[in-house]
């Protein structure tokens, strides 16, 4: 059978089988998996066990000292192994009243699926057991043996998942790995990810006095939390970026010519961005698209994602908060480590005076990457031609984190993206969907990556 | 009647009455009164107006164009008129998880009157009820006419009473006036407070995306509003404490020699505030009590409140907040004006290059006080030195603001102080509270001054 005819079997099959995939994506999206608060994770851990097994693969739940693994294997006719990794948590769904349709509930409208996790990663989990039932129904057999872990702290930084993987080294190991994302760019060009930065995950925390005072006796007389947290903070980073922290970017290297290659070949996504996010511009007035790809990825960064303090309802409350947070991420670009940060954190804000400040660590990831000119991506790249029309556009390094380095550092495995999602999918965000075109072609894409992985 | 028979027949009335002015008390807290949440204010109104009426005074609820103000009067044998200036209105009693009772239904425990209000200021209404009541039972008559002017808005700023005032200068005409609040400090001395600093109460808001972004694209590539925020609180004030925005001091005057003679005459309360608020020490390292009571009264300042940005929550959300807000407060001394303030800060902000900092004007009162040679600052003095046996620690201004000035600076009274509170009332705090011993007392106070007033 030539190679057109396996794809268009296999193109047929999956559209044959789109409702019940919905269907699943719609017990998957239905049930809170919430790793940040605990919340639903047993429950879905068994269901993701459940559409597993629905497609006849043998699955486990294995413990990991937090939220389990769902992992699944089967044999294929071929010696190679491919690898799918995956997460069944989501991001909590807050703010609620943002959404235009209930979080928890798959919502189909006007080509679209919405629902916490329809794109981050449910509809990437879907699309996988959709594919290796397409390729069982259209091939009578696997080319190639096939692995799931499906994780359920990823959005909560992983913490268990590089001691899991080192613990079952031999169970995990395989030739190639797939990453849990991936789909298009804003001009439905595919994309290729060849890496993702590391994360440093902290949460700063001032406590000045045994309780909130008034306003008019702390104010004049003893230390507000919030001021205190306010100039810790700003002896991060001042308005021109630069991270303050002594020793920050002593292992932070400048891109490769490659990198500038392909960072080069890159779309400009620029005025997309501004519109998707309501922005009159970028940091430092940077407009030059190369330029911006290389900030996006190739630069540590220290954001807050959230500060808390004192009174926040309507009005007047004349108060000096006696407690104050903020929670800070630092992604960490190639060869930076969590630990580092960590430390220079806390030696910056003993050395400036604000041993007061707490730092509280909650989650990291180390920074990883595959080579570019891996085989295998060249693999997944000719696959995503196949099904999208046009090349990807390849990324050397993604702005995001994840436990890629566990695979990468412990399996010895190159890493590739494919996946449902598209730059509209309000990933973290309230209304958070894919379009169901993008189901599809990712599910095609999976499909393809599998029968071609068999045949190299 | 010697004077001395008179205050006895004072006495045995109000101990008399006193279970019934716990029971108006209760009634009084039951009623939720939050002016920031526009929460019970109309229905407290009427509750205060008929607590009026119970002890047979003409009450009138009066429009304001926001909480109606209750007024009465009631006419005495002599010709002077004495004004009691009060509020009904509460703090929010967030956050209510450090309650040890309800809110909102005063408890008796310990010798004492648990309850948002039971402080501030609705155990000084209900002390002011039983004065006149006991004055009236004891003497047949009230020696001068009485006037009430009780709101419900002074938690939050006061923002239509000084119109009110000036719409009703003849109506409220009087020879003096006693303030909202009063008691006894931490070693059970009685206080005179002469005056009050004013305050400029802003929210800054930054919007720097039309919504959160995912921390690892926004955080290298757009502005994250809780840095701006960070950034811009910043260049207001740093760790020395001294306030960054030009001119800020402009019209900050230093205390007058009498000023600092009534400072020195003050007792050291440091060890009291530092175990109270569990503290080590006080801003800029101070320790000599002369120093920090000057700097408590004497020195405008600048409090963060309350600020609020992104994910607040348990464990990791990593977003990058398109929105930031801080709640600020600025306490002024005389002879600043909140104007100059909102209008110094703003031209700071733009200089400073926060042009995206809002600016919301939220409430403000000026500083106003009254002379501390005041013959009728002698009479109110007079009469505490009778009821706790000592005389007051007289203090020249308080680190707390208020709408004195509308009465000082409209009505041209001169204004004393007395009433129900101690230092561990906690007050705006959770477990609000008052002595019942103070209760009496500071009854007693107020039906000593009518008398004296009379007289006088």
């Amino acid at each position: 059978m030539k190679i057109s005819e396996i794809r268009a079997r296999l193109d047929a099959t999956i559209e044959a089988n789109l409702d019940s995939n919905i269907d699943r994506l719609g017990r998957l999206v239905g049930q809170p998996s919430v790793a940040a608060q605990q919340w639903g994770i047993d429950e879905c851990a068994d269901l993701v066990a459940g559409l597993l097994h629905e497609i006849g693969l043998e699955s486990e739940i294995m413990p990991t000292g937090g939220s389990p693994v769902v992992y699944a294997d089967c044999a294929g006719c071929g010696d190679r192994t491919l690898l799918f990794y995956l997460h069944y948590d989501v991001q909590p769904p807050d703010p609620l009243d943002l959404w235009k349709s209930p979080p928890f509930e798959l919502t189909r409208s006007n080509g679209k699926l919405y629902g916490r996790g329809a794109a981050d990663d449910k509809g990437n989990v879907i699309s996988r057991i959709a594919a290796v039932e397409a390729v069982r129904a259209a091939l009578g057999d696997l080319p190639c043996n096939i692995k799931f872990v499906i994780e359920g702290e990823e959005e909560i930084g992983s913490p268990h998942l590089p001691a899991f993987v080192r613990k079952h080294e031999l169970k995990l190991a395989a030739d190639a790995c797939i990453w849990e994302f991936g789909g298009v760019d804003f001009e439905d060009r595919p994309t290729q990810i060849l890496g993702m930065r590391g994360i440093c995950y902290v949460e700063l925390a001032v406590r000045t006095a045994s309780r909130d005072a008034h306003s008019g006796l702390g104010g004049s007389l003893f230390d507000n939390a919030a001021w205190r947290l306010t100039w810790a903070l700003n002896s991060l980073k001042g308005p021109d970026e630069r991270i303050r922290i002594p020793g920050f970017y002593d292992n932070v290297h400048p891109p490769s010519d490659r990198d500038m290659e392909l960072l080069a070949s890159m779309p400009d996504d620029t005025d997309w961005i501004k519109e998707n996010y309501g922005l009159s511009g970028f940091l430092k007035g940077e407009t030059r698209p190369v330029e911006l790809h290389r900030m996006s990825v190739f630069e540590p960064t220290c954001t807050i994602c959230g500060l808390t303090a004192g009174y926040q309802g309507e009005g007047i409350k004349t108060v000096q908060p006696g407690e104050a947070r903020a929670k800070v991420d630092f992604r960490l670009v190639p060869d930076m480590t969590v630990d580092e940060v960590v430390e220079k954190l806390r030696a910056h804000l003993d050395a400036e005076s604000f041993a007061d400040v707490e730092v509280k660590f909650i989650g990291g990831e180390l920074p990883a990457r595959t080579d570019p000119d891996h085989p295998f991506i060249a693999l997944v790249n000719e696959a995503a031609e196949a099904v999208y029309g046009m090349p990807p556009v390849v990324k050397p390094l993604s702005g995001g984190s994840g436990p890629n380095h566990a695979f990468i550092h412990t399996l010895g495995v190159p890493i590739a993206t494919a996946g449902v999602s598209y730059p509209g999918a309000f990933v973290h965000s309230p209304n958070e969907n894919i379009r169901v075109g993008d189901f599809i072609n990712g599910t095609r894409h999976i499909a393809y990556i599998i029968e071609a992985f068999g045949r190299s």
